[in-house]
C-alpha cells in the first residue's frame, strides 16, 4: 500500500507538485498558512491538516517546499512543527532551496527522533512540477532514497542520488551558480558579438559547435531571451537566492569564489534594479539596451 | 589546378597546417625566420621563400599565421611585405588570432591593391593542427571564403563562415571569452561541490545532464583538468591573450564586460604567477590547491 | 561611586581593555572560558565571575568582547547568559564586531526585560586596546551612551555616537569596506607605478598630495607594508571577516556591492592561501610577488 | 627673455591653459583644427599657426594638448607634424594624458632628431587650468624639466617631478586608477550605511577619522555629489579613460588588477548608460538610484 504523505508549503511549485502526488495515488495531508490553496486541494482529494506537526503525526513521508532556510527551520524545527509531531521512522523529504548547512543541522536534529531526512531540491520551475518532469537532486542515506524513489518520480523525471545529507543541496547550488555565470557570461559575449557585427545566429551556431558553448546559451536563452521573451521562466530573484546559498557555502568551506562572487552581485544589481521578477536571462536585455543592439534568433 | 599557396609563419601552429596542405598536393613555397623550419619542410616539398613579399609575388593565395596583430600588421603591411609582393586578385588568409580591427584595417589596405582577404583564426590547438581537424572561422567576402574552402578543407573539420572581414577573429574570440569563463567558473563551483563533500563524479554527471553543463566542464576539464593533467593543450597564455582581445574589442564597441574583464584578470594572475605555460585549465589546480582537495574522475 | 563593570570575553583585545579598566578604578569582575587569564586579572585586582549569566546578576555594566555574531548571541542570550542574569536597568555594552542585524536582535530582546543595550565596537588592533586609545564607534540610547562615556574614554580616545542600536556596528563595518578595498587598490596601484619604472617615494608623494590618497596607503601602508613588515597589526583574517559582514548587511539591505564583494573574494582567497594570519595589507605582498618588485620607503 | 611657445591643441583645457601663458607674457603661437577659437586667442595676443610642423619650426618650447595617444602620435610624428618642423636643441612638453608606452616611443623618436621631450599631463580639470591651479605630473630629463618650471608655474601650482619620460603619465594614471576605485567603494559603502539607518553625516566623520578616509570622498563627493551635484567637475567619461590606461599598462607590465578592471568595467558600464557626460562621481547617484535613499551632507 502507498505511504501516506504529508505536504506542507503549497504555493508556486508545493501545489502543483501535491497535484502529482494525488494524481499517483498517494493519500495527501497538506497544510500551508494560505487557506484558500489548501481548500483548492481539498476538493482534488487531499486532506487538510491543522500544523506542521499535526500533518507528521499522521503521515509516513513529509515532504516541505518552502522559500528558505530559516522557513525550513522553524517549520520542522520549531513550535508546533514537524519535529514535535513525526513519528519514529518516518521520513522527512526537504525539497526547498537552502543552505546544505541548514539541511544538514535539521538532518540530525530529526535523527536524535529517529526520523530521516533527505534534502531533495527540484530544477526545473513550475513548468517543470506542473508536467511531473523536475529535476531532483537527492541527499541522505541511499535505502532511504531507493523507498522515496517512487514518490519522486511522481513528481519529476531526471531523479539523482548525491550521496549523504546535505548534497542534494550542494549538487542543485553548484549547477545554479554555473547556470547563473553562464546567463551573465553569454550576454556579455553575445552582445559584444553582434554589436561587432556578426549575426545573432551565425556566431550562436559558431559557439554552440565550440568550446563556448553552454547549456544555458544553447537552450535557455535560445527559448526565452533570444526571443525577446523575458517573462519568468526561472526568475532573476531566485537565480539570485541561489548564488547566495553558494556564497554562504564559499564562506563555510573556505574556498574563494572570484567569479562566483561578481556573479551574486551582478544579479543583486539586477534585483535591486527592480529586475527581480524578471526571468533570469534578463542580463541580456540588459546589456542588449546598453549596446543598443537586439539578440534574436 | 591548384592554387600556388604561400605560407608565412611556420611555427608550432603553421608547421602541421602547412604539411597537411603538401599532403593535399598544393604547391607551397614558405616563410619564416627560423631557418631550420624552413629546412624540414623543404624536405617534405616545399619551396622556400626569401622574404614575405617575395613569396607574395609567386603565389595565388598567401596564409599568415603569426603571434599577434602587431606581427600581422608588419608580414603583411610592413617593409617587404605581402602587400608589396601580392599580385593583383591574390587571395591573403590571414589565419592569426588577432583583434578584428586590426585584421579589417588590414584587409582595407589590401583591398586598395586589389587584393582580397579573409581572416580565418583557428581553434583545435597544435593536436588539430597534426589531424588535420582544425575548427576554422572566417570572415571576408563569400565568394572568395567558396573559392578558398577546399584549401580550409585540407587542414580542417568544422569551417565556419561568419560574415564579412573581421567576423572570423570575432566568433572566434567570443567563443573563446566564454570558454574562459567557463574555465575559471568550472573550477570554483567543482572545487567548492567537493569541498563540500560531493564526489566529483556524482556532482559532474549531475551537472551535465542540467543546466549549469558547458563545453569547458564536460570535454575539456573531462579530458584533462580532471585526470590531473595540467600540461598545455590549449596554453593559459593563449587563454590570456584572446581574454585581452575581447576586451579590446569591448573597448572599441563600448560594451561592458564585467564577468569578462574579471575572468580576463584572473588569467593575467595566472600568467604572472608563472602558470602561462600550463593548460588553460589550470585554474582547476589553484582552487584544488586552495581548497586542499582533488578533482578527479 | 563608579559602577560595576561585568566583562566577558577577556581575549586578546578584552584583557588589556579590562586592565584599562580596572587602572581607571572601575570595580571588574571578569568571565571567560580561559581560566589562566582570569586568574592573572584576579592578581590586578577583578573578581572573577561563574557565568555570564552570574557576572550579570552582580553588575551594573555588562561588556562582552567576543569573535562573532553567534558567540554574542550564545554570551547574551543562550542558557546561563548574560540576559538570564542581568538585573532590571543594567547596561549591556557589546563591544564585538558583529552582525548589525544580530546586535539590534539581541538588544530588542535585552529590551524586553529593561535591559539597555549599546553595540560598540573597536577599531585599533590590540595595541590601542593597551594603549587606551581605540576608536570606539556606539549605537544606541544617546543618554545610555552619554552614562557610559566615561568607560569607553577608560578605554579608548576617539569615541563617536553613531545613533540608534546598531548603528555603531554598520560604521565600523563600512569603515573597514573602504579600508579593505584601499589596502587592495593601493597594492595594485603602487605595484604597477613601481612595476613601469617610478620610485616607490615619488609616486607615494605624488598621489598622496591629489585625489588619490588614502589613510590606507598614507598611513597604514607607509608604516608597515612600505616598510617589508607584513606581521599582524591588523590581522588578514579580520579584514576578511569584516568584509564578509559588509556583504551581509548588502544582501539585507538589497544593496549590490560590486567593488566590495571582489574585495572580499580577494581577502578570501589570501585566508584560504594560509595567509589570513598576515597584517591586512598582505596584499602588497602578494602583488610584490606577482610583479617581482619591491615595495619600500 | 622668456622662450617663445607653441602650443597645439586650445580645447576645453588648452585654451585656458595657453591664455595663462599668454598673461605671463610668453610669445605664443597656437595651432588647432578649430578656427574660431585660434582667432580668439589672436585677440588676446597669440600668433596663429598653420599647422603642427609650422608652429614647431618657429618656437623653442612646443606644448601638445589632445585627447588620446593617437592623437599625439599623429600631431607630433605623423606628416606635418611637430617632429619635422621642430629644431634641434626645442623642447617638446605633451600634456595630454595617454599611454605612457606612447609618450616613452614619442620621446625616443624626437630625441633622434636632437629634440627633447616632457611627458607633464595634469589634474584639476577645467576651473583648474583656467585658475592656474592645475596639478601638473613631469616626466622626462631633469635638467629639462627645471628649465621649463616657470612655464608650468604659469599654469599650475603643484608641479612634481616624477623621473624619466613616461613617469609623469604614470603618475598620474595611477592617482586616477585610486581615484576612480574610491568612487565607486564610497558610494557602495556610504549608499549601504545610510540605507541601513546611519545619517550621512555621521558615517562622513566617522570614517573621515579613521582608516576608511580617502580624498575621493572626503574632499570631493562632499563637494559635489554628497550635495546632489553631478554635473562634471571631471567627468566620468574622463575616468573611464583614465582607467583604460592603466590597464593597458597593466597589460604591457604584467601585473594583475583585480580591483582595478572590475572598476574600470563599470566605469564602462556608466559611459555605455549614457552618464559618461556626468561627474565622475555618478556611481554615487546610481547607488542611491539602486538603494533609494539620498546621500547628502
Amino acid at each position: 500500500m502507498k505511504e501516506k504523505i504529508g505536504f506542507i508549503g503549497i504555493g508556486t511549485m508545493g501545489k502543483p507538485m501535491s497535484l502529482n502526488l494525488i494524481k499517483a495515488e498517494y493519500p495527501l495531508v497538506v497544510y500551508d498558512i494560505n487557506l484558500k490553496t489548501m481548500e483548492e486541494l481539498k476538493e482534488r482529494g487531499a486532506t487538510i491538516g491543522k500544523s506542521a506537526r499535526e500533518v507528521a503525526s499522521q503521515t509516513d513521508v513529509i515532504i516541505t517546499m518552502v522559500p528558505n532556510s530559516s522557513d525550513v527551520e522553524k517549520v520542522i524545527l520549531g513550535e508546533n512543527g514537524v519535529s514535535e509531531g513525526a513519528r519514529s521512522k518516518s521520513v522527512v523529504v526537504d525539497m526547498s532551496t537552502i543552505d546544505p548547512s541548514v539541511s544538514r543541522k535539521v538532518a540530525r536534529a530529526l535523527a536524535a527522533k529517529n526520523v530521516k531526512m533527505l534534502d531533495a531540491p527540484v530544477s526545473g520551475g513550475q513548468m517543470g512540477a506542473i508536467a511531473a518532469s523536475l529535476a531532483i537532486m537527492v541527499g541522505g542515506d541511499e535505502d532511504v532514497f531507493e523507498k522515496c524513489l517512487p514518490i519522486f518520480q511522481a513528481m519529476g523525471k531526471k531523479i539523482v542520488y548525491c550521496g549523504p545529507n546535505g548534497n542534494g543541496e550542494i549538487v542543485k547550488i553548484m549547477n545554479n551558480l554555473l547556470a547563473g555565470i553562464n546567463m551573465i557570461a553569454t550576454a556579455e559575449a553575445m552582445t559584444l558579438g553582434v554589436k561587432a557585427g556578426v549575426n545573432l545566429k551565425v556566431l550562436y551556431d559558431a559557439i554552440n559547435a565550440s568550446s563556448g558553448q553552454n547549456w544555458a546559451m544553447q537552450n535557455y536563452c535560445a527559448a526565452k531571451a533570444f526571443k525577446g521573451d523575458f517573462e519568468p521562466g526561472f526568475m532573476a530573484a531566485l537565480m539570485y537566492k541561489d548564488l547566495g546559498l553558494a556564497m554562504n557555502l564559499a564562506k563555510e568551506e573556505g574556498i574563494p569564489l572570484l567569479i562566483g562572487g561578481l556573479g551574486h552581485q551582478i544579479y543583486s544589481n539586477v534585483v535591486a534594479s527592480g529586475l527581480g521578477v524578471k526571468d533570469s536571462s534578463i542580463p541580456v536585455k540588459i546589456l542588449e539596451n546598453l549596446g543598443n543592439v537586439k539578440l534574436r534568433l
